[in-house]
């Protein structure tokens, strides 16, 4: 049968509605780009698989970022939101988090609402079967029913599609995700072109009826009040809130999983994708672990007007069986009911070391990939990189260079630095420690990091970039403010510096001095600062962090400086690592398999060593093996 | 792998939750019965999968009909419907009937909400793959990952998912609706079970893109304004109503159309079903009506929220290079995206007159069988026989007589008689012109019809029969008010009087005999009646109608009063035909092979003479033939 052609030509195609999807779809058109988005089931954009919930630890991060550069995620999850905690508030501004949960369905309703409404964006149902490829560069899709689409560039975002299989027990079937068709082809096509293919699995928990759950024995807990927003445009959260509940697995839980493991697909060895370490299934949890006499789950509503409870940390692939018994040996689920069984899901990615930092593909010009295709895993992950694709894939239409976060800019950079330095044989998922630059890298200063990025590229609104600029003006000033303005002991009130220990005080200390001192904080300063009050807390906030982590900050600063000459060297595409001389085989092989686009890339590869960073640097500057 | 039996049993479990399935359930666990129902996605309970609407010809007449026995088709669709429309306003009150359209969603959402809080009623994901069949009668179900759920009913309601088969042009692929997984295994086993499984087709237009659509180039048309509500127990619509658009094929349409049916997988051969002669696609109507130079249609949104709009009457399998040039070729039309392709899909069903008209199987005891597997079509058939499948679930439970409702009625009398009497080919759906007793079976007097047997059984609430008793009782107080009351001539307003020249009045007129009167009506009354102000207008509608029509409505009456001994007449299950001396042979083989219940059911099988069934009869009375 042949192909019907589609008279209309785009500019950025995107295969996938998910939540890379959704962000590389909207990011195009709004930056100019007449955009396709081809997806599956059109009621099933930005649906989210596995927890009802945007942000959380690292993954917080990320959405404020998404949300500098100008993307959805952050604005989706505050019209949606029905619980907002901010982690890890005792610990330092680096590693706090903010996380949210969803009403799922809203979210998705939502989602849909704002992509039909964006201009120059094209929604269409339907599934890529084929990429159509011509000289090494991408010409457009080819989806089940025969249609041919042309496109100028590619975005795949299959998600957990691509020839996936679920798994409950030993039983399995062919599907996307529970309840949705699995994306068939596609992956095949992607070998024969050269890419890489591998084998992941990921899992989920079942989902409980909040009717048979007994809530007067598990511990609510509240969110925070009120609920501080995720998107730097949102003035407030005005959705009523609801409790999650906590709950805990105990030594019967643990007996149970035992029992069935060897009706388990991951221990019998039915399952080959690799799970993901950080997310482990409660049966994996158990086995690791096996001194730990319990395991905490929250208990999360999936929406407002839905009794669908979602008891995270409890994914399983064991049998029904178990998985009842399993649940029901937990306190307060003891006749709990089943609405949607666990599972585990085994799916096709790419390896993404054939990747670019644009996130284009290396073997075929004007493809992207982009979200869980790469193997990573976490609906903040793929929005990050769905984000940067769509940016990249219209900087390319428009001939412009690609857009590529720094390690010292972005968790974004971070993740996609390491994704296609280091490849991933496991699903990869954001945490802190994933970045060199912390205490840089900060939820807070997510907007002083990446607006005027956003704002470049066209994607932050005037007038969302005007309210940035006054902030980051205002900031400026207070900074200016507290080194000036000064405690003078003789006029100190006594009751102050009597808290503060600073009785004997001689010299004036300016309000910078003392913010620096850990036991003043701004809300302390207005004691003796009335005029404080009148900043707002969004200044406050960035000044106060600015002054009291000024040695850490600049001395990472240092560091950044260092690196930046490595980052920035580029290595020519046709550079022949076989006529260096001093390089060792290993190293020549790793740079063969990793092709690093920098110098700094190929620093960060495992066994690529600084001297061989350091003649690779020569072999560059001389311009001896470029051919 | 052996199956995991769960453990506990329920009185009714229900397959499937569509229009017929939702029914079923919420009926079987309003009147007490523990109910299960398994669903393939529990994100798609009650969508709709061809038109945004409920209601219309004869089919508002089922809705009237599923509300006052109790069922929640009315309600749902008074909670999110945004545009009302009362249809034959002027013709006669048998065949005026109501329609909504819906927000697509919201139907959905609601539907599921109400199912979660119904006590008794527990949902679960999972897919039917089998049933347990023991002795000739079921036991329960097997889902796809292995569970044995036992139950003392099944009812299956597997609407077009049954070995789901989707076209597009002469393209096809497995599938239950687009977007949806098909089911796969059930109807084998039922064909095994000796059940006769038949294929049909139906087709839904493509979804189009609001956004391209140039809406000044088209007509617009509004709802009833103030819209009237569907269930006689919702007081108002308060939801915002939205406008639908007209619009019309043209002959360059018909050209492009009959330009692809070389590649029509209907008129090709591809399909085997049988298509629905009543919601025809629109190459079928082009080539069946050559002379007609336009075809109607009407662009109904979606929902409130969305861009997609559904265009009625379109509906088509060509490809899809043909459906756009189909669509584009219509005015208003000219640039308009599609969002989701037109197609068909063909889908196993089984034989309705292998049930009884319980709904119970012949062939499986407690067997239920409801919506579209039994050749049906349309969300309101499927609801009226999911409710009835529930109900009777229930009264088997119980171990009661079933309802089985008559042709004089209901139009759900009507339709399951048709079902299990005549058996069908391919796809029944509803008409007036299916009623002998049309000017009985009347949306109006649905609630008088049936509300006492929705008592009865035990699905119409308290307050809701309350509200019914009174209202019937203000009827009949009305009626003897109005026979009462008198128009005096002497001292009547002359101007009435010459209105409806009757200046030459002698006698005195009761308020009934003016109302019998064509010319006059409740409203003209009030003018010498001012205490008719007073009265409820869905009293007065009553009074007016009973009155105006009474001579028709009598006739009808004689006629039910006849049919009734036959209808009445039961005939045993062990009825040995062959002993039955004066039947011809073909009327034998009609009798073996549709096995009629009553002596009713045998009058209505085609070829079934008068003179047969007084044979019939005489035999049944006799007891000579029964085993
Ligand atoms: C069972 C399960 C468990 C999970 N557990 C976790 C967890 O514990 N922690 C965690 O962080 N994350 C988890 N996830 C992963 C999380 O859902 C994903 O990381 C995230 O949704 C990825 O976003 P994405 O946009 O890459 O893909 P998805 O959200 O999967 O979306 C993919 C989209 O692409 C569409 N699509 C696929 N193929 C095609 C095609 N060929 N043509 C057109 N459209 C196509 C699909 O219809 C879908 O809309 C889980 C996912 C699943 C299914
Ligand atoms: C393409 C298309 C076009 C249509 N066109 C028209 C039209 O023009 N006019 C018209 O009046 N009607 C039309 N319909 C039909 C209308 O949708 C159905 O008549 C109505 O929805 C039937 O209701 P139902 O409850 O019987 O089945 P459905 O609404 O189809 O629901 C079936 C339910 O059962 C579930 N299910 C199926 N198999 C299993 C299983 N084995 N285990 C568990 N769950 C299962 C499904 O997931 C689904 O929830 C069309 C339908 C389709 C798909």
């Amino acid at each position: 049968m042949g192909l019907i052609d589609y008279e209309k030509q785009y500019d950025v195609i995107v295969a996938g509605a998910g939540h890379a999807g959704c962000e590389a779809a909207l990011a195009a058109a709004r930056m100019g780009c007449e955009t396709l988005l081809l997806t599956i089931n059109l009621d099933a954009i930005a649906l989210m698989s596995c927890n009802p919930a945007i942000g959380g630890l690292a993954k917080g991060h990320l959405v404020k970022e998404i949300d500098a550069l100008g993307g959805e995620m952050g604005k989706n999850i505050d019209a949606t939101g029905i619980q907002y905690r901010i982690l890890n508030t005792r610990k330092g501004p680096a590693v706090r988090a903010s996380r949210a949960q969803a009403d799922k369905q809203l979210y998705r309703l939502r989602m849909k609402h704002v992509m039909e409404q964006q201009e120059r964006l094209s929604l269409k149902q339907g599934e890529v079967t084929g990429l159509v490829v011509e000289e090494g560069q991408v010409r457009g899709v080819v989806t089940k029913i025969g249609v041919r689409f042309l496109g100028k560039t590619v975005i795949l975002t299959t998600g957990t599609f691509m020839r996936g299989l679920i798994h409950v027990g030993l039983t399995n079937y062919p599907g996307g995700r529970a309840g949705d068709l699995p994306s068939v082809g596609l992956s095949d096509q992607l070998r024969d072109l050269g890419f890489t293919v591998g084998r992941l699995k990921t899992g989920t928990p079942a989902r409980l009826d909040g009717n048979t759950i007994d809530f007067s024995r598990l511990e609510p807990q509240y969110g925070d009040d009120p609920p501080v927003p995720f998107s730097f445009s949102t003035e407030r959260i005005d959705r009523p809130q609801l409790p999650c509940y906590i709950a805990y697995t105990n030594e019967r839980t643990h007996e149970i999983i035992r029992s069935g493991l060897d009706r388990s697909p991951l221990y019998s060895g039915v399952i080959e994708g690799v799970g993901p370490r950080y997310c482990p299934s409660i049966e994996d949890k158990v086995m690791r672990f096996p001194d730990k006499d319990r395991h905490q789950s929250f208990l999360e509503p999936e929406g407002c007007d839905t009794v669908e409870y979602y008891p995270s940390g409890l994914s399983t692939s064991l049998p029904i069986d178990i998985q009842y018994r399993l649940y029901r040996s937990i306190e307060g689920l003891e006749n709990v009911e089943i609405m949607r069984p666990a599972y585990a899901i085994e799916y096709d990615y790419v390896d993404p070391i054939q990747l670019h930092a644009s996130l284009e593909t290396k073997l075929v010009r004007n493809l992207y990939h982009a979200g869980q295709i790469n193997g990573t895993s976490g609906y903040e992950e793929a929005a990050g990189q769905g984000l940067v694709a769509g940016i990249n894939a219209v900087l390319r239409v428009r001939g412009q260079e690609p857009l590529v976060l720094g390690r010292d800019e972005a968790y974004i950079g971070v993740m996609i630095d390491d994704l296609v330095t280091l490849g991933t044989r496991e699903p990869y998922r954001m945490f802190t420690s994933r970045a060199e630059y912390r205490l840089l890298l900060r939820e807070d200063n997510a907007d002083l990091r990446l607006r005027e990025r956003g704002h470049a590229v066209g994607l932050v609104r005037d007038g969302e970039y005007r309210l940035f600029l006054e902030k980051r003006e205002r900031i400026g000033a207070e900074l200016e403010r507290v080194r000036a303005a000064k405690l003078l002991p003789s006029e100190a009130d006594p009751s102050f510096l009597e808290t503060h220990g600073m009785t004997d005080l001689h010299n004036a200390l300016t309000f910078e001095q003392l913010l620096r001192r850990p036991d003043i904080t701004y809300a302390e300063l207005s004691r003796i600062d009335p005029a404080s009050d009148l900043v707002p807390p969004a200044v406050k906030e960035q000044v106060e962090i600015q002054i009291k982590y000024q040695g850490y900050i600049e001395r990472q600063l240092d560091q950044v400086e260092r690196a930046r000459k490595l980052e920035g060297t580029r290595i020519p595409a046709g550079l022949d690592y076989a006529v260096i001389p001093g390089l060792s085989a290993e190293v020549r092989e790793k740079l063969l398999r990793f092709r690093p686009d920098t110098l700094g890339q190929a620093s960060r590869i495992q066994g690529v060593t600084p001297a061989a960073v350091a003649i690779l640097s020569v072999a560059i500057k001389s311009g001896s093996a470029s051919s």
